[in-house]
Parts: structure tokens; C-alpha cells; sequence
């Protein structure tokens, strides 16, 4: 056979060691935030009935997902016909199964099937990958993580508060400190079409209004002009771009705009408020706002046609690269399955944008990528015998640690230790078997000490563990 | 739209809370001993490019690859012929990439692609899931787990005996204590095939020898004679069956047979000898065959074509599900890819196998289950508002608590905590309220104590994590 010259199919990834140690630090510090507060993890297939997934993410997406070519003889019962009828029609026909796209529509078959089990208010967390047929491109591709947690089965606002309270918890944990957390409420979005007279564009309103940080108060303006609102409502829309002041001022401010004229709009107000004096109640903040850099948006959209109740959204400050981190409350998740009136509230974190945050702020710990904490040299059989025996030492005391396998000169033995990042290699020579007191060698300074195995082994501790 | 019923496609599993909680024991568990020894992790994308996977796992390998269809339309540069000549031929016209079938080849593709940036010898962990289109049945999943260690580019046998230690590392932790670990040399198995003189049969002579355990030495005989092993060969045989002894003896006398007629069969056994000496230095074990459960077996082979040197297997006693890990040294993974000459050793274990034994014989710690272990009872808003501070105060050290989000009946929030294994369920109400003492229950035995918020703290520690 000839040989191949391998590659990767475009848009995927290998992620090597160095890679991993960083993934996994920040996938450990999300998880145990999200276990101490009572999410427990969820795993579904990768593998999902095309017809799970058909229909549910628009016709866009249904073309961004990756099927998969039925087992056996395909073709046994397509016919000419079907496959005259091109690609679109026949797919369903050869492919019964595909890839899943994200992570809550398999989340929602979930609940379904296993309603009857479940404990709800069910509470799960979900890290896996997920796949797109969307053109590769920088930060984008066709297999990448997704890492959602989500509450159904309650409309307690206590989830909502906890949101924040977790986001809060994780991103400090990261090193990533100066970020915002904007949340708005999909019924504050209500309101303001209601106010100016046109609930039945919401759509619209939110899309233009979601753009006022970006262009401007004129150019929102003219872009409601554009799609068709009328100049008497557009005016109706002015006290809303000069709502500023605390979260409470603004709530304040929005309740005399409302009322009378908004009910849903007032609803929406009473539970960012109540959002907030959850958050003050459980950790006795007295500003909430600076403590979780939480800001009160009301042109905070977010696709807006999903979400029911509570919006949010996070992006870090300083670094260009969109949000990391968003969710809101839905009230029909379930309901293309069958199973209606299922409220939640859930969010995700952006893993491959937190990383890349951490990376350019180099906020990762050093060793992070270190696998190994210590490498032992092997220069000969009796150096290697001389050697073997500490090994289970280091270890018993939780150091990571390995032996050069083979005997080979110092020079190719520093060069491995280096390449996997290993932060301490011992050097044990002939001096060293003669003496008792091994080389501890620091690879970042390069300093060397004379010490015993139990004085190495007091020195070093143990790679700190996030928990 | 019409609701759907949803389901599962066949052979594949959702992995629910309590599932998911045991399986993260096995795999946690297995990990921390992997990083111990210096394996770092890495994952591979699910996808790979077909070319890559399609020829490494024979014709029906080949079969049970999940193809993927190509996006967008796939029919374009397909031919009437290239449909009329059938699904065997079409496939690579509308599919070029597969989700990869197991963690060897991919393995092997990193190493090639990735040769220039790796620190040789290369040691790494992967657990990731593959897919296989077999028909589904018990224990056998089209989705399923591989766990895999190996090192390459050294043919060091201290690797051998690493591996050996660390089956014995992870295994008792995880409870299973009565287990066998064969082991064998893919050379012995050669110096048995020169001693007869048909070397060139050794396929057929492993396949048969490999049954000695169920079907005994008659029936061996016969299935050799079957095969065409002509009756004198069969003779020379006979030496071998009556093999006993501790592993110093076996070779002993696998020796005087192999003298002066099978070179490749001494070199075999110098191997054993050697891993056995290793092992016997590192851990300053007098008797490892007792300590680590070996036992030198010269009928192991494992699908043989694969290995070139050492073969492991380890199955649990008294319990019927097979090998639940297995491996062995090999020197042309990377061959296939244009890199030859990389000599390698690895092993995997097979998780499943190694849940269900856990489950059989009990051996999941009490709690494992328990992703939350305290839930605070919530009966009004006043009783709410007296309890959500205790959260954060929990929570910060290290005990993971919910508060039940909605005002419900007892019986309703003890309903949700047994459903999810919750193990204990602080009560206020309006006597603690008063009193300042929260009663404590413990949810299995139904004990219940009145504790002040302190008091409860330092009772429960977090639960442990393994390490």
C-alpha cells in the first residue's frame, strides 16, 4: 500500500497536550462552579435521528447539518425517481441518522423520553461537541464544544439569580475579571413595542434597537424609517435611549414609561428587579451592579424569538471577540416533542472564545500545560536501576512523574523534558548514586540543587488541582 | 407542526445524572493514574477524512465505518454509472469524511502529521467515543468509549512494565481486586511456531492454542489437525501444554525447549524476564506475580497480526464479560501513514465492561450518584428569604446545595431529593426559623437532627473526589 500523507478535514481540530491542559482547566473550574450549585451532567449521543433534528434550527441550518449515510445497501429502495428529484429530496432516503447541531434540542428529547424518571426541576449540565456544515473560518468551525446548563421544569427566579452568581464564580476563577454582564427581559422588549404601538413588530424594534451601542441613536432611527415604522411611533421610542442611571434608577425610570401603557413591559421590570434582590438576599451584596458587573440593558436582544423571559449576555472588556457567555428563560423547549409548558432558563459558556480571551491576556497559570512535574535521567542500566524505585514514591505522593525511557545523552533528554514542558528534571549520575543527593534541575531558571529523594519530594508538591 | 415522538437511534445511549456519576468515578479515577505516569491527554476531531480511516480495518472494518454525506449538493459531480454501479462504489463519490471507527489510526495520523512538534517518546491518553455500524446488542453499542494509553518512538520495556503497574493501580482503587492479568510475548508465541517448524502457521497455530482454556487439549489437538497441521508438528506440541509453574519457571523451561531451535522464542522470554524485572525493581516487589496479579501465559494472542512484542490482557475472576483491558506492543502503527520505524506499546480499558462489573458487584461508592448533597427545603417566600443566604456560605466550602426553587409541600421536595439521590435536606420552617437550629434529615435513614448552620457545615464535607 502506498503511503498516504494525512490530513484533517477542514473546520476540525486535533487538540494536543498543551492544548488539552488548558481546555481541561477551564472545562474543570466550569464544572465544579456548576456541580456546587447543583447541576448534574447529561450526555447524549452524537448520533441523532435526522428527523430529532430536522426542522428545528430553520432551513439554514437543517443544511448545516451533517448526515450520515445510512449502514448496508443505501440505494436498495431509492428509486430513478428520488434521485432525479437532486440531493435535497433524496437525503432522507439514504440518511436516517445525523450529527447533533447543539445541545439543546437533544437536551429537550431528553426530557421527553425520560419525563416519567426525571426529577424536576431538572437541573443538567452539558459538555460535548457539536456539528455545523458552516464555511471554516477563523474562531469558526465544524466541530467545536458547547458547554450549556439549564433549569426546566420551574419559572423560579432563583435560577435566574444563580446565573449570574455562577458566571460570576467561574470568570473571576479564570483571571478573567473585567468583564460585563448585561441582562434585559424579553417581556422589558414587550413593553416597549406595546408603549409605542406596535407589539406586532417587535421583531423588528428589537433588531434596530439592539444595534444603538454600535451605530448610534440617528442611525437606529433611521433603520426603524427603513423597515417601516411609522414617524409618530418612532418618536414614542425617544425617552427609552436616555434611560440611564443604576439598575434601580433605570427600573424606576421604565415604570413611569410603562405604566398604563405596558403591562407586559411592567411584568418584565418586576422580575429584573426581583432577579436582583435574589442576588442581594443570597450573597448580601449591597451593589449587585459592581459586585457581578451587571448592567441593565433593555436593547440587549439576543435572537429574541426563543427567548420568554430573562436575557443574558457577557463580553469580556478590552478584547475583541464577542460574547463568551449568553442564555435567557424559553417556555416551549419541549414542545416540539410533545410535552408543552415546560419552562426553563439555561446559558452557555463560549469555551473556544474564553480560551482564546485567556490566551491573549495570558491569564492561564503557568505549568498549566505541564502533564509531567518531574523527569528522571537515564544515563546507563545501573543509573536506571539506581532510579526506578523513586519513582512509585513521587507518585504515591500525587507527582506526576516518568523516567527517561531509554539511556541516552543529557542533551536529548533536556530537549524531551522541554518539548512537554516539564517544569523539574533530576539528573542522577554517577556523583549523584555516589552521594545520595540527586540534581534537581528547575528548567525555567535553570538553577540546580544538590537534595535527597525526600527532599525533592517535600519540595515538589503536588500540581494544584482547580476544584 | 405535528409533535413527534422522539427516540433514540438504535445502539446508541443517553447518559443520564446518575449514569453519568459513575461513569466520571471510572474514568476520573483511570485518568489521575495516567497523568501520574506522565501520559498527557489528547482528542482527536470525531471526524476524519474517509481515505484516512477506509483499508486500516479490513473489508468488514470498512463496512461498518459511519460514512457522513457531503454538504450542500452532494449528487453534482455523480454520474448515472457511477449510481448504477451501487452503494459500494457511490459512497466515496458522496461521502469524504467518517466518524472514526476507533483511537488507534487517529492516533497514528496525529503522530505522522504532527512528528516535527512532538517530544519523543510520546506518551498519551485518549478517551473519546467511537462509532461502529454493528447490530446492536447487549454490552454492544454502535456509539460506544474507547480509553486508551499508549507511548511510541521507544521500545523501552520499562513502558511494559508501567502498564502493568498501572492496571494495578486503577483497578483496586476502583473496588476490583480479584482480577488476572495475562501476559504473553508475540515472540514466544513465534518460538513456539519454529519449534514445530511452521513458522509460516503461526496464525492458525495461535487461534487454536488460544482456546486451551475453554476447550482443553484434546480439543486443540483436533482443531490443529483440522487446520492441516500435519501430525508430527502436532507432537512437537505437546511441551508447551504442560507449561506450569510460577512465571520464572515457565521460562525456565520454555527455555530448554526453545534452545538452539527458536531464536525469535528466547529473545520472547529474555522480554517477560526483563518487564518481570522491572517491575520487580521499581516497586521492591518480591513476589510481583502475587502483588500484581500476573501470570505468564504462552496460549494469550489477542488478534496477534497486530503485535510484535508483549501481549496483556486482564479479565476479573468469578465475573462472565470478557477482557476489560488488553494491549501490547506493536512497530508499525505509523507505517501506514509514511512513517515506519516507530515502535510502540499501549493498552486501553474497556469502560463499559468495566461500569457493569462495578455495577454487578456493587462496587460504586455510596453517594457516587449524588450530584447534589444537600437540598434546603423552601416553603414560603419569608422561609426563602431566610435561607438563600445560607447558599454562598455552603458553596464556598466546597459543599454543593440547591435550594428548592419554587414554595412547595414537603412531600413534593423530598420526592425531588430521593429522585435524585440527594443525601441529606435541611428543613426551615417556622420553628427554625425561630430557634436558629435547622433540622438536618438524613435521607436514608430518616434521622433527623437540629444543627445550627455551622454546625451543619462542618458535619458535611464535600464530597470526596478521587484522585
Amino acid at each position: 500500500m502506498k503511503a498516504q500523507k494525512p490530513s484533517l478535514p477542514k473546520g476540525t481540530r486535533d487538540f494536543g497536550p498543551e492544548v488539552m491542559a488548558k481546555r481541561n482547566y477551564i472545562l474543570d473550574t466550569i464544572k465544579s462552579t456548576f456541580q456546587k450549585f447543583g447541576f448534574a451532567p447529561l450526555e447524549t449521543p452524537s448520533i441523532e435521528k435526522l428527523s430529532v433534528l430536522t426542522g428545528k434550527y430553520g432551513d439554514e441550518g437543517d443544511q448545516l447539518i451533517f448526515k450520515i449515510l445510512n449502514s448496508g445497501d443505501y440505494l436498495g429502495k431509492v428509486t430513478q425517481d428520488d434521485i432525479d428529484e437532486g440531493a435535497k429530496h433524496l437525503t432522507p432516503k439514504i440518511a436516517d441518522k445525523a450529527l447533533r447541531y447543539d445541545l439543546t434540542v437533544p437536551f429537550a428529547r431528553f426530557v421527553v423520553m425520560h419525563r416519567d424518571k426525571l426529577a424536576f426541576p431538572f437541573k443538567r449540565y452539558q459538555i460535548q461537541p457539536v456539528w455545523r456544515g458552516d464555511r471554516p473560518q477563523k474562531g469558526r468551525y465544524r466541530e467545536f464544544y458547547q458547554c450549556d446548563a439549564d433549569v426546566v421544569g420551574t419559572d423560579s427566579l432563583i435560577c435566574e439569580a444563580e446565573i449570574i452568581i455562577m458566571i460570576n464564580e467561574v470568570l473571576p476563577k479564570l483571571g478573567i475579571d473585567d468583564f460585563s454582564l448585561k441582562i434585559n427581559n424579553r417581556k422589558v422588549l414587550t413593553g416597549i413595542a406595546q408603549v409605542i404601538g406596535h407589539e406586532e413588530r417587535i421583531g423588528d424594534i428589537c433588531v434596530a434597537i439592539d444595534k444603538l451601542d454600535k451605530i448610534g441613536k440617528d442611525k437606529v432611527i433611521e433603520e426603524l424609517a427603513t423597515r417601516g415604522i411609522d414617524g409618530a411611533a418612532i418618536e414614542k421610542l425617544h425617552p427609552f435611549f436616555d434611560i440611564k442611571g443604576s439598575i434601580t434608577e433605570k427600573i424606576a425610570k421604565l415604570r413611569a414609561i410603562f405604566a398604563d401603557k405596558a403591562p407586559a413591559g411592567l411584568q418584565g421590570l418586576d422580575e429584573v428587579e426581583q432577579v436582583l434582590n435574589y442576588i442581594k438576599t443570597m450573597t448580601q451584596s449591597a451593589e449587585p451592579e459592581k459586585d457581578f458587573s451587571l448592567d441593565f440593558d433593555i436593547t440587549l436582544a439576543r435572537g429574541l424569538s426563543y427567548y420568554t423571559g430573562a436575557i443574558f449576555e457577557v463580553k469580556v472588556n478590552n478584547v475583541q471577540i464577542g460574547s463568551i457567555s449568553g442564555g435567557g428563560r424559553y417556555d416551549d423547549l419541549t414542545g416540539t416533542f410533545g410535552l408543552s409548558g415546560v419552562s426553563g432558563v439555561g446559558f452557555s459558556f463560549g469555551v473556544d472564545r474564553i480560551y482564546d480571551v485567556m490566551d491573549e491576556l495570558n491569564l492561564f497559570p503557568a505549568n498549566t500545560h505541564a502533564s509531567v512535574q518531574v523527569m528522571f535521567t537515564n544515563f546507563d542500566p545501573k543509573a536506571e536501576a539506581y532510579t526506578l524505585p523513586f519513582l512509585p514514591r513521587f507518585r504515591n505522593r500525587g507527582i506526576s512523574c516518568e523516567i527517561f525511557p531509554d539511556a541516552a545523552k543529557l542533551n536529548k533528554q533536556f530537549k524531551y523534558a522541554n518539548r512537554k514542558s516539564i517544569p523539574y528534571v533530576v539528573i542522577v549520575g554517577e556523583e549523584e548514586m555516589k552521594s545520595g543527593k540527586l540534581t534537581l534541575k528547575n528548567m525555567d531558571s535553570g538553577e540546580q540543587e544538590a537534595l535527597t529523594v525526600d527532599e525533592i519530594i517535600e519540595k515538589l508538591k503536588p500540581i494544584q488541582k482547580v476544584v
